[in-house]
């Protein structure tokens, strides 16, 4: 396929997606180009429209097209309380709970020093402006249950108690449905831990 | 993320990329839009440039940008044999053994009439005609030995046969490295039956 320039350009571009490999990328090319070239178009759209048009959200952080999202625009939400999480995706789990009706705060992102992610790289100055702006009491900490993300919890938490902010962590412990004999067994020493009062 | 057109409509294009579900096509967006904008308008470029540029070659059927592709252009190549896959990705598997310096024809498909896909489908007609324009002298059918890829080969066999042309079979047997203990009983009968003398 060395004259295929332009096969070979979309093989390469395709490998930027996050967890495609070669062959992948091969059978995503081949796949747009026998069966889908309207799809290949659309998509194509599609990328550069979300490139040029998406920032992110003055309050939150989080990818919008307006100067502030309309989860933040939303005046019916408590906003005496923010969550904190790493990604939209994130947020967009907790939001179909719906057992949290306060406003979100997007890391975008964990901290993580042996990738060479700092606070600077993830939106924390960003997150202490916001809470300490008057109106937010409570901050809680949603990041992941990971290494990374108990560690990013750790650290934002410290500065913003010192910040006088009440902060708090999601609940860990048995998930939902589970039968205590197939759980692992950090996750029942969690749970303890951090048992409650029937 | 309801007023997040542009990102929604990026997902759902995404989506069109095969294997791919809602989760993953979450994730890349959310990848391209927050780490790699550069990439995410390469990409666009490259689909557009691929889905308006790339055409099939009128001798193999191949993807090609030209007429006709490169390897059917190649003088140095033996045009007495004509070996049949289905992909370019399994054309550029057989072309990488290096064993191989006839010419191709890629069929784009199989034959799999449970998902609707007949000859018509697949470049059955375009390669009778190729096979039969007097250089062939041998069809070579390397298409994959899958329940699909078989019945394809046996349809196109017959047909190829009846039209006068010497028709062979990519050899089935143990393949190179394996140790007997370890390959499939099938593989090993095939192995006994084609059995070939030392």
């Amino acid at each position: 396929m060395a004259d295929n320039n332009s096969l070979n350009a979309l093989i390469e571009a395709l490998r930027r997606l996050p967890g495609v490999g070669v062959k992948s990328a091969s059978r995503m090319a081949f796949h747009m180009l026998q069966h889908d070239r309207e799809g290949a178009q659309l998509l194509a759209q599609a990328l550069q429209q979300a490139a040029t048009r998406i920032r992110h959200c003055n309050m939150c952080h989080t990818f919008t097209e307006g100067e502030v999202c309309g989860t933040c625009l939303d005046a019916s939400r408590d906003r005496t309380k923010l969550c904190v999480v790493e990604t939209p995706a994130d947020q967009a789990a907790v939001e179909r709970t719906g057992a949290f009706k306060g406003l979100y705060f997007v890391l975008m992102g964990k901290l993580s020093p042996l990738d060479g992610i700092g606070p600077k790289d993830i939106g924390v100055s960003k997150l202490f402006s916001r809470a300490t702006q008057g109106e937010v009491q409570e901050v809680i900490l949603a990041t992941n249950f990971t290494a990374e993300g108990e560690a990013t919890a750790h650290v934002l938490g410290e500065a913003l108690k010192q910040r006088g902010l009440k902060v708090t962590r999601l609940a860990r412990g048995v998930p939902a449905g589970s039968e205590l004999e197939y759980v692992d067994l950090g996750t029942i020493a969690h749970a303890l831990v951090d048992r409650r009062e029937k």
